[in-house]
């Protein structure tokens, strides 16, 4: 690895990344989904030699102290790749947004306008030890006609810079140029920097992994962000709400899959439903394992529990922890959620049409739900077939991700000699 | 004027734009349509306090020694000030994009799930020297339920102080907050500096003004940006150009309105079409008084031009000039293009489907046109009703931005106790 950069020699890829991408914005969704198909077999077929340079960077990883949950992250194996490969094929079923006609009509002087899917050109992506996500973003970024762009990471470059020789590779097996995904990071966090600053040849730049990460390159790059992924995800449970739903819908968000950002972090309930709703609702979490801590009030109730901090409730534990705290009404809710939110996902449980509509209405975040659990915002979950993250910023997108964000749209002017006058 | 930035009070301004979004995107669209009207009142019962705060800039300016040109951009009488009233009437006939449903659909476990339009919160707009500006954006703002925070600049601050006053009092008046409209002029460059990095208060920023100024706040702001405007047009004259339409549409591109960013800077011609087209395209042009510069291959036809350097196919001139190339084929035209737009606006004039076609597919710009002026990129033209500015960016909306653009979304999602299996 060199980590002084040299601005021409990268630049120069990053230009013919650019190139590429015009060709992978002609390519027909046939020619694009034979290239995906022969992503997935070129996988297949070298499973030992991405298992060997995996081996390389989770013994550095080892030795360098990174703990097991990261070391899981890295990991690949045979089942793993095997299963990266099937989720490529996957989606070759989906729908090419590309060239999709999204509104059109004939203007009064007889102008025909259209405004039609087009890529967004040459998407980057900036993440930590998660080999995956190589393979993910690139898979994502052809069916959608863009090249791809990426940095993931010193602690799995063997693995990253194996799956990108392998996917630039099947790219011209296929015929479209292999140029059109690239790695930057043989050049360290000198490339990292030059890419967040790469505007003449970077469209978007997707960062992927923790809060701080993602502040990181939202703080530095000049290239356009789109944001994903942090949730303090909150749920209220409203004087009225039914118990069963309480307790199943706090346990589902919680340990469905904990380690994920549509995972429950603060469960806030209304002083009069406290004492009918917490004994149980904590209980159940308890039997699962869950670390549970409360405020002043909920440990009037429950002393013998953890004092939930002002950090607990601003922080996304993505693990078996979780604060409770006891609020006066909606209005306390809806000031806690303002306080605290990530703008992800935040769900109220009640019978009251009136709570239900004013909780829809107020929170503002990407996903607000009524009697549901929080696990359900997921582009899976909602019918997009594939996810390229979940997005909490406002503009572009919001909320899960699919193909389509990964386009951008331009608008067709047909006319025969028209002058404006 | 103070230039010390007292950071407390600027995000006590900030905050008090944030609170009082909420109350905005809370209204209903009468409510908000009242305040339009209301706006448009207050301003024409108070056009002489607007006249004499814009005399105190203009004296200023004229001091300043500032162009002809902005003092005129600068000016408000009582001609343009209810024309401006006039244009805020004009947006209560617009439907209102909040609360639209954008798509929806019950997903197979029984889940209700809805995109609604939502407001974006809090706009930031940042311009220079156009008090109309003002008003504009803080009734686009209000009318798509956002709140608005102003940087007009110091050429025009006692006019912007002002109208911000009677923009807030015809809030109150209406029953919505005057915090709803905020400007950072009297914080100077500092305020404009802080709101750039004012993430937590607002949520987009959109410069207006020249391209240093909207490349500035670019590099500088870590809020989300749309870019806006600035148009390297071009029209490309293919070998079947039909000599009418290329003489009309190169002409009403050029002067219908050479300030503008649709207006077109520079002619491409196919070489086998130069001799043809040349004299009767630059003498329609001559005669209207534009000065014309040619590359080495138009000065073949016509010597007596002046040069078309590489700088001036660089420049949005916005004034009566414009530079022709010869090019070999399409080819050549698309690699000028490449090189030198800015991907605002560009058309060719053609008689042949596939040369057609391919210029509409490969030309990487946020509206593509055939046998059109490029003055019709315009969001008036285009049927929006009002228009934000011209997007040159790919992500959130690209092009003509009507009021929807000021908007986000969010999933409501509707459960019955649903947990994720």
């Amino acid at each position: 690895m060199t980590t002084v950069l040299d601005t021409a020699v990268l630049d120069e890829r990053l230009a013919a990344a650019k190139d590429a991408s015009r060709a992978l914005a002609r390519a027909t969704t046939a020619e694009k989904d034979a290239a995906l198909a022969q992503i997935a077999q070129t996988l297949r077929e070298h499973v030992p030699a991405i298992v060997a340079a995996n081996e390389q960077d989770l013994a550095a990883g080892r030795a360098s102290g990174l703990s097991d949950g990261l070391l899981d992250r890295l990991r690949l194996d045979a089942v793993r790749i095997d299963a990266l490969a099937q989720a490529v094929l996957e989606l070759v079923a989906l729908p090419d947004p590309v060239g999709e006609l999204v509104q059109g009509r004939r203007l009064p002087n007889g102008l025909r306008i259209e405004q039609q899917r087009v890529p967004l050109g040459v998407v980057g992506a900036i993440y930590e030890a998660r080999p995956n996500v190589t393979v993910d973003i690139a898979a994502l970024a052809l069916k959608s006609g863009n090249a791809a762009v990426l940095r993931g990471g010193t602690a799995a470059e063997h693995t990253n810079g194996v799956l990108v020789d392998l996917l630039r590779s099947a790219l011209e097996a296929a015929g479209l140029p292999g140029a059109a995904i690239a790695t930057v990071d043989d050049f360290g966090r000198a490339g990292a920097q030059h890419l967040m600053r790469a505007r003449d040849y970077v469209d978007v730049l997707i960062p992927r992994g923790s809060a701080g990460l993602i502040q990181a390159v939202v703080a530095e790059s000049t290239v356009p962000v789109i944001e994903t992924g942090a949730g303090v995800v909150h749920m209220f449970l409203d004087a009225s709400a039914r118990e069963d739903w309480s307790v199943d819908l706090v346990h589902n968000s919680k340990t469905q899959r904990p380690s994920v950002c549509n995972a429950l972090e603060t469960v806030l309930v209304h002083r009069d439903a406290a004492a009918r709703l917490l004994p149980s609702v904590i209980g159940r979490l308890e039997a699962s394992g869950v670390v549970v801590r409360g405020d002043a009030r909920v440990r009037e109730l429950r002393p013998d529990l953890p004092e939930a901090t002002d950090e607990d409730f601003a922080t996304e534990h993505m693990a078996l922890e979780l604060s409770i705290a006891v609020v006066d009404d909606l209005d306390g809710a809806l000031a806690h959620i303002r306080r605290y939110s990530t703008k992800h996902t935040e769900s109220i449980i009640t019978e009251e049409v009136a709570s239900a509509e004013r909780f829809l209405a107020e929170v503002d975040a990407a996903a607000v739900m009524v009697n549901a659990s929080t696990r359900f915002t997921d582009g899976g979950e909602f019918g997009f077939g594939a996810e390229v993250g979940i997005s909490t910023q406002k503009l572009h997108s919001r909320g899960p991700m699919g193909l389509p964000e990964l386009t951008s749209t331009k608008w067709i002017v047909r006319g025969s000699g028209h002058a404006r006058g």
